[in-house]
């Protein structure tokens, strides 16, 4: 690929893309600026990467608008953007192999059950199963081993990488990718105590449904509504082992890392962030733009857009950091009281 | 279904079903009390949805006997119960559609290992394999895509849903169910350090046995024991992504919550409840019907019955309570030992 | 199998192997000393047990070369070595049956790509899938529902239990194994903000390498790096449910316990041991030795080799120790602060 090209293709998501150095030279492949040689594009997002501005071996570099390169144009190119970690994960997305998960059209080992329907460019792996009554939609890709039971409905351009479940009534919508090994749609864990401290199972009579534009890590679980939906927005990103209980609505745009577990019914606002291995109580509402710290433990609502959380049990940023410094200080205060403790008792003797 | 077939079918669990209203009228099927609309059953269980008893569209509520409904009894009937939350979730049981996990029978692309026996009425979903010398009782489904290594033993009117796995010589139970993607009875985590800094694996030779009406989530993992048996005792409720490692011994109808762990020889009491993203140390007892909150960590066994555990490390809630007051109020503290010493100087000064 | 004949085979790891006692009889198994009966072996690595070193009914007793037995050797026989408990881990190897996780050779339902090649004595399980271009080495076992994407290297002695995924490029070492559903090469999670709120997948080009010798547990999951490789070295021991992120490099000999969980770029040293729950922010390193509790949250790097870690945010050892004495010493504090308050107000009234 020309230098030129990748400007061109660059001018597809930015107003401006300017070339400084000669824009000569074909590019391979992308690399990280230390490691680049010739032929490679690499980028500069971060301040403390510009000393690599004039070592670099890289053919093409992407900086921002504002950093200075003219001294180093004869030995390199450079493209000037607003956004050039944006700018770079486009490139990459060119210079990703094609992925092939599975081969092209309907593996003969796959079952694929009465009533269902599968639109054109469909893929479906090797002994994929397939229930009744399902909608799969155009250019969908699942991938082998991966088990759909009877209702599920998949949009268009869907991924489900090998060995994923979803169970009854699952819909996703389009440009949907799953993980190996999650399962989306088990039961919600509804147990109901009796009297002889047994319990009976509360039927799980809903389903889940996953909007557009959706990423699900590996084996992470979420489970359907006891009556209703799970939902989980347009544009929701999820880790890998994030567990997501019955009749919780997570809202678009939300991103929630490794490990995190939300419980039953809660409602989390658009555009969070919630860390790895936090946890929250059930039946509990975050407002949107909320920070959730990794480990943090939610055990009430925070209604204020844009809060940022940490500890357990969680409050505002600002007062777990001042809480975590006056535990640091506890050593000092217990000697500063032992020390008005015995200049008291002093004067006391002295009286 | 009429509303005194309900009323008879409640007679089952419950002494006394009292009817107020006409009895009349067919019902179709549950719904929340805000919700619900004619032909429709629902349910007050919590005194904040009284207000709803006047203005839902229900054609049936199922209510506390304690509750007055006489003003309302012209528009809609009544079902009056000791518990109305267990009659609402028979009664979902009955208006649950028949869930169909696999085909019935034994799909002719499951393979099945010499010395099986498999009972009556038992299915085996698409592409399931089952080692040799395995029992499956009667009435069983093991869905698509679950894999029996050899002599495992599955009780009567158990449910796997697909892609669980069961190592060699798993035991469940009658009644038992498993959620797609957990895996029962992988090798125990043990290795022996050698004086080099490598480790040899310790060969974990036991097994798991589950008992009746033992319900596991989804993506879990119950560890074989290194010698004799994990064993997670009747009626015991298990979530998602929960981890129990070799030797433990979970008592009778304790509830664990998702992403819960426990390590390895822990013995938990009956009647337990283990929140979410708890914690244990190994080689720990909890006595009986001991509650942990959520994300506790613990690191000593704790005997007293009924104890309710929370922090980390964990201690009983009441001390527990007391020590997160004491931190709320360090800023307190710390002012009022600063006027303190102010104070003390001044006269010191002063003196 | 012959007193004699363990006394041999225990010599091929161990200098000096001494027998006390007749040494005659025939050994059937390994037990536990306190449950151990006649033709059964056990051993005492531990004080405690030293007083069943009288009453065990076992025919052989493997101990430390330091514990006297003189009085007990008419009864039964002792084997006298430098490490009891390792000696007896090698017992178990042999007592533990032979064990078989798919039928020899390769099961003719298993589906296998072109350019891939397989060395002689490899099994493949039913249903297993292999991709296009992967490299099996010999005698490595594939359990069935195995799915290997394409590019896939495995070395020799590989043991992959059922229903395993390894995305594209994944390279495992000799002598691997890997439960059940664990998720090896899934993409890593990054995705680059937009100004419109929402998320660009950040393609995920690399690769997950394996060294030899390492066991990975049940539904665990290492993600492909962003670029380059995710690394894990020689023998290291990973449990269950346990998450490595994107471009982690964990270093030789580490061990890592359930559910903990390690986020992007994270650099661990060689020997480490990683408590159960605990957690990783992104981009810090450890040293080597390092030790960390269960359930800490590590947030910075640590380089000094052989600190112990706990709390969150994780401090050594020594320090939070400090820190949970001093919190429990928050009551007495705050009583003699009060004293000391009222003592002083006292004064002043009296001035």
């Amino acid at each position: 690929m020309t230098i030129q090209e990748i400007r061109e293709y660059l001018l597809r998501f930015s107003d401006s893309v300017e070339l400084l150095g000669s824009g000569e030279g074909k590019i391979t492949g992308p690399a990280k600026i230390e490691l680049a040689g010739p032929g490679q594009v690499s980028f500069i997002a971060n301040e403390k990467y510009i000393r690599f501005l004039g070592t670099t071996e890289a053919s093409l570099v992407i900086v921002h608008r504002s950093v200075s390169v003219d001294e180093f144009t004869e030995k390199r190119s450079f493209l000037k953007v607003s956004d050039p970690y944006t700018a770079f994960v486009f490139l990459l997305k060119i210079f990703a192999p094609p992925r092939v998960i599975t081969a092209p059209g309907i593996a003969s080992s796959a079952v694929i059950g009465s009533g269902t329907t599968i639109a054109d460019g469909v893929s479906v792996g090797e002994y994929a199963v397939i229930g009744d009554n399902c909608s799969i939609g155009r250019n969908t890709v699942i991938g082998s081993h991966s088990v759909l039971l009877n209702g599920v409905t998949l949009g268009e351009d869907v991924l489900l990488f090998p060995r994923v479940t979803l169970y009854e009534g699952t819909a996703l919508g389009n440009r949907v990718v799953v993980h190996s090994g999650s399962v989306i749609g088990a039961d919600g864990f509804g147990f109901a105590p009796q009297s002889d401290g047994s319990y009976v199972k509360i039927p799980q009579m809903g389903v889940v449904e996953i909007g557009d534009d959706v990423e699900i890590g590996a084996n992470s679980t979420i489970d359907r509504a006891t009556m209703g939906s799970t939902v989980i927005g347009r544009g929701v990103k999820i880790d890998n082992l994030v567990q997501i209980a019955h009749n919780c609505t997570i809202g678009d745009d939300t991103v929630i890392a490794a490990q995190a577990g939300i419980s039953g019914s809660v409602v989390v606002g658009r555009h969070c962030l919630i860390g790895g291995q936090a946890g929250f109580a059930g039946h509990l509402e975050l407002a949107d733009n909320i920070q959730v710290a990794a480990k943090t433990g939610i055990s009430k609502s925070f209604m204020q857009p844009g809060t940022v959380l940490r500890g357990t049990p969680a409050q505002p940023m600002r007062d777990q950091l001042k809480l975590e410094a006056m535990m640091r200080n506890l050593g000092a205060m217990k000697e500063k009281l032992d020390l008005l403790d015995a200049a008291l008792k002093e004067r006391k003797s002295d009286a």
